[in-house]
């Protein structure tokens, strides 16, 4: 069967359908609107022009997954919380109900990434796996079992929310040292304008053609990797913020895997390596029990879609 | 029915016949020996005698369940490794099925108290709870919808390993900074012992006798009880590390019930009314959340053997 995926972001809701083996066989996407009512009107049109387009019809698909930037009651379908959308309890499933007779699952875009990840991309030979995603914070996702575990009430996994310095760097979260002031593409972002601003012949400023804005969180990277000093610095000291945060999720979950999503993960073999390296030295268990697989996700800009489409399709 | 509780310390194992409802019926203990094959002869007697003296056979038990102070895979029912004991790779199990024709089911020590507390004691009307057990270190244990979680591998619930400081006090696992280092009763005695050499006029003298050594985890938070500045600093800064450390579980699990446990909990309400007033501060799902109840353990010294008792009698 198919399932309808659905990804809420501050930019644009993309909407797809997914087959049942994690497939997007058509796709579309439209701008965020300024409401809630809005956007919920914008999903009900582009849903049903896929089903049209696709020659389906509401009986031929096990139901619509979303995934919501923010804070939601699965249980209810309810969305809390989306701070960068202005959102504030919204019946999102109800809403979505009166126009489609199926079943309607919501979840966090974390948790929905970890759970496409799970069935579909890098974790798919995995029982139980943890996922960080990397961007402009840290989000978190837990999949134990293959079941994904969002914490009571919904309102766990917020592994970005965890200290990595006692009263160190202030965080959105209202706490301070949280992984995710060291560990976000943000933070990377930080870490190397900083670098780079302190040393001036580093050949980061020519990466990015002497314009510190457009430092992103490949330039440290890139960089590093013809040897640039400065940039092999941020880098390790970037490796070393975020192989201690894998290390606690480790000693908490000891996963079959542990998968790193978001654009850093574009690093690949290059990124996991490196914490591959720093976990076999400091990890507790490593010498007496099996290794976590330490790997990047699969999906890409798919997740979300595939992801939400998961919450209903397996 | 009853089922058979083993506590396994470093001074002494435990044995008890445990009741379906949480209650111990008759209890022995014996010396820790200092061989695994000796250990294992002496539980055999025990057991044995126990199910002598109050007219019991093996059909009228639920199983064994042994509770063990370090590394175990549950799984197979081999124990790993215990630190304190020397033993390595025993199949205690297997060993005691010699024996025994019955279920027997071993675990770590600290997931054992955890599910002792969630079925019998302090969290039983709570589905989903996570337990610090504070002593010479700190262990954890997970307790979601009821059942034992674990980890991988059986090989996770480290909690006390988690960081606190990135790079600070060295821990017992070969890592630095974790909230071990921070949190346990063996730091607390020594963040008290610190406070006293630097504050000669602190009461914590008097209450001590004038002998350091004779400090312990009650010292400093009975003299804060009194008004002794020294002793409410080092209670604050140790609240402060605790607190932090429960708001970080709070964030992965959020989980209907927080236990705290070991000789600390002692303090009760004077204890959680503090974590209580923190987290309520900095809890970043308190807003729109239902809350965490943070509550002591009850079950006390009893918790090993009702726990143990418990991987096998529910």
């Amino acid at each position: 069967m198919y399932a309808v995926g659905v990804d809420i972001g501050g930019m644009s809701i993309k909407v797809g359908i997914v087959s049942d083996k994690g497939k997007i066989i058509a796709e579309n996407r439209v701008k965020t609107a300024k409401t809630a009512e809005q956007c919920i009107k914008n999903m009900v049109e582009q849903i049903n022009s896929l089903f049209k387009e696709n020659n389906l019809t509401i009986n031929e698909i096990s139901g619509i997954g979303i995934g919501c930037p923010g804070a939601v009651t699965s249980q209810t379908g309810v969305v809390d919380f989306l701070p960068n959308l202005g959102w504030e309890n919204v019946p999102l499933a109800d809403e979505l109900r009166k126009s489609f007779n199926t079943t309607i699952k919501i979840s966090n875009d974390a948790n929905v990434a970890a759970l496409g990840e799970a069935i579909y991309g890098a974790a798919k030979n995995y029982n139980t796996s943890i996922m960080f995603t990397l961007g402009t914070g840290v989000g978190g996702g837990m999949i134990i079992d293959k079941k994904l575990f969002e914490g009571g009430f919904s309102r766990g996994a917020e592994l970005g929310h965890i200290t990595l310095f006692l009263d160190g760097e202030p965080c959105t979260c209202g706490r301070r040292g949280c992984i995710e002031c060291y560990t976000s593409a943000t933070a990377l972002i930080k870490q190397t304008k900083n670098a780079m601003l302190k040393n001036k012949a580093s050949t980061m400023w020519e990466f990015v053609d002497g314009d510190i804005d457009k430092v992103d969180g490949r330039t440290a990277f890139e960089c590093s990797k013809t040897g640039d000093k400065t940039a092999i610095e941020v880098v390790d000291t970037y490796v070393y913020y975020l192989s201690e945060s894998v290390l606690n999720m480790l000693n908490i979950f000891r996963p079959d895997a542990f998968i790193l999503g978001g654009g850093i993960s574009a690093q690949g073999n290059y990124l996991t390596d490196k914490i591959k390296a720093y976990c076999e030295k400091f990890d507790y268990g490593y010498k007496r029990a099996p290794r976590t697989e330490i790997i990047c996700a699969t999906l890409g800009n798919a997740a979300g879609i595939i992801g939400a489409a998961a919450l209903v399709n397996n």
